[in-house]
């Protein structure tokens, strides 16, 4: 009994830290970027309001919407990250660059933009010890010899732990063969991806309403399901047989993949075309493999119903508490962010008080090694 | 003790029949139809097979993957059906015509074509007493007055239990005010509706490699992003506050709709334009008071992760077991199919023995009053 007491003892100082893994910046240098812009994505004022706005989907970009959305100092004041993190209790953060990345920069000047962007932004973290880390960025516009040049060079920097990923890739999506050099020097080098989505679905899918409701078919709708696309064509394409080591951390709780990875594994299994090229054989690694294997999941889903499916197909050791702040802030000015709440709760009624360490920060200090 | 024993007796002798609610028929007059054409949807044979084959999907008339699927008996003959459920233990099956259904006639045919297939498919019903139920199908390219009408005339349908819907309605999706009278009507008819997906997604979103993957990509994403789409769109056109007796099943699981409640719920709660327009106010009901009380799901997800999702997000008596049969035949022709019995297992390991009536038949009786 003593030394059950004692263990508790101990369990109750050695308090694992909670952890952001989805949480974004815009340095200043990109806000400068994205003002110089005047297409899809930029920032600017629309009179008569002064007020800087961002628009970065083109569903957003429509005057019979709020048109974009405030861009304030929660966007690019690094003093305001720690700040929200300090208000909802949040002890580490790993920053990303915020979506579109550098996906609509010229081949000529991505490289340079990109390793200037990761610098400012690994200097932002080691000015808060202890506190940010981030997943860099890629440019992947440019030369794949740059690309790679980039990778090598991530591993100066002292507070990178991944890169974060959208569903283009070098412009074909993952599935493209080109990118297998890519996928390899950041298996090699032990950088998981982040991959997060940013274009959508085709606009004719969302019907002639679509603008009656606001933003809400493309950012609910369209971003999980990019996801699920992107990340399901990677999966058939067997980048994962040939780079067993590749790990993916998807957003959104995995999109849709741990609700449908019961259909998509049954349709291969059914299908005439891969039996028939000889796809099915037992090398091939299934949803569920690479699930368990391969992938993590952030736990920005915002239910308990699609959080324990995240944690029934990826398990309790690869879900990782997220907050997608600087997005969704409270619509009447609230300190406590309801979309944090929201998620904060889902993970404690899924997993209790007692079983919500790991999700909450224990997985993310594992696998990122943070601290 | 003597009347616990007494009751677990009763228990035993009353078996609750197992019902398939999702299992399609092609009447041969609908056969005939598809044959008589030349553009998607369609039947024909491919020289220098004979064999007739079913084209539904664009993504399968290509000549890189193996062209639609072939046409056997179990698409047509209806003591095939009775064969496939004694084979599976299924005691009723509630059948519905394949999509695409109607959708694709002209105005002028349209209502006496779905007058005439309704009738055969009751027919059918009848010849096969307490073991056949069907949920009709309306000529939705017709005039709304002889969509009305046809509404009106399944009340003389001895086996009618519903009807089944595509995503696209009239042309212009599920939220189209046009279509309120049908869903007026069909609610005050106690019809359900068995909304089915058949038109997928653009096929750009399946990227330059989609025809190597066979026909994985539109079958197993496709179909339910499709779904989750109209349901969401039907949702938010506020059909729902307007019809609160409409009565919906949704096809395989509802898409992902179980998966992405949270998060769609959520990006509604932080929209500043539904704000604006009023929307967000007490009237509304929620994702998750739609899903238990106007949503139904059938339980065709093969895997149990997305099956506890599918029963924690609209209650364990709301979800219906589904074969999709003649869809996903084995592929070396095994008598069982493991199709069904992925469902069958599924629902047994997230409910157990004891617990798994209701999914596998006892909701169907009471839902669709069968027997």
């Amino acid at each position: 009994m003593a030394q059950a007491a004692a263990l508790a003892a101990v369990k109750m100082h050695s308090k694992t830290p909670v952890v952001d893994i989805h949480t974004h910046v815009y340095p200043p240098s990109y806000i400068s970027l994205l003002q110089s812009r005047s297409s899809i994505p930029y920032i600017r004022s629309f009179p008569p309001s002064p007020d800087l706005r961002l628009v970065i989907l083109k569903d957003e970009d429509t005057e019979s919407t709020s048109r974009g959305r405030p861009v304030g100092p929660d966007y690019y004041d690094i003093s305001k990250k720690i700040e929200f993190m300090d208000i909802h209790g949040i002890d580490i953060s790993v920053i990303s660059l915020a979506n579109p990345w550098l996906d609509f920069l010229p081949a000529e000047t991505a490289a340079q933009t990109a390793a200037s962007i990761n610098e400012e932004v690994n200097v932002q973290c080691q000015s808060h010890p202890g506190r940010l880390y981030f997943f860099a960025t890629l440019p992947l516009s440019a030369p794949t010899s740059q690309i790679l040049s980039e990778i090598t060079n991530l591993s100066t920097k002292s507070h990178c732990r991944g890169i974060i990923l959208g569903t283009t890739g070098l412009g074909k999506g993952l599935d493209d063969e080109e990118l297998l050099p890519v996928f390899s020097a950041l298996a090699e080098a032990h950088l998981p991806i982040f991959l997060h989505p940013h274009y959508g679905l085709p606009s004719s899918v969302w019907g002639p309403r679509a603008s009656e409701y606001g933003h809400v078919l493309p950012l609910s709708l369209g971003f999980p399901l990019e996801t699920t696309i992107a990340i399901t064509r990677l999966i058939l394409s067997g980048v994962f047989e040939r780079i067993p080591e590749l790990q993916i951390i998807l957003a959104h709780s995995g999109g849709t993949l741990p609700f449908l990875a019961g259909r998509i594994e049954s349709c291969i299994q059914h299908d005439a075309h891969l039996k028939a090229a000889g796809k099915l054989n037992a090398d091939r690694k299934t949803i569920w493999n690479v699930l368990k294997t391969n992938i993590y999941l952030d736990a920005v889903i915002y239910d308990g119903v699609g959080l324990k499916a995240a944690i029934d197909a990826s398990g309790g050791d690869r879900v990782m508490f997220g907050t997608d702040h600087p997005f969704f802030p409270p619509l009447d000015g609230e300190t406590i962010w309801a979309s944090v709440e929201t998620n904060r709760i889902a993970v404690r009624e899924t997993l209790g008080d007692e079983g919500m360490d790991g999700v909450m920060g224990g997985n993310a200090v594992r696998v990122l090694r943070l601290g």
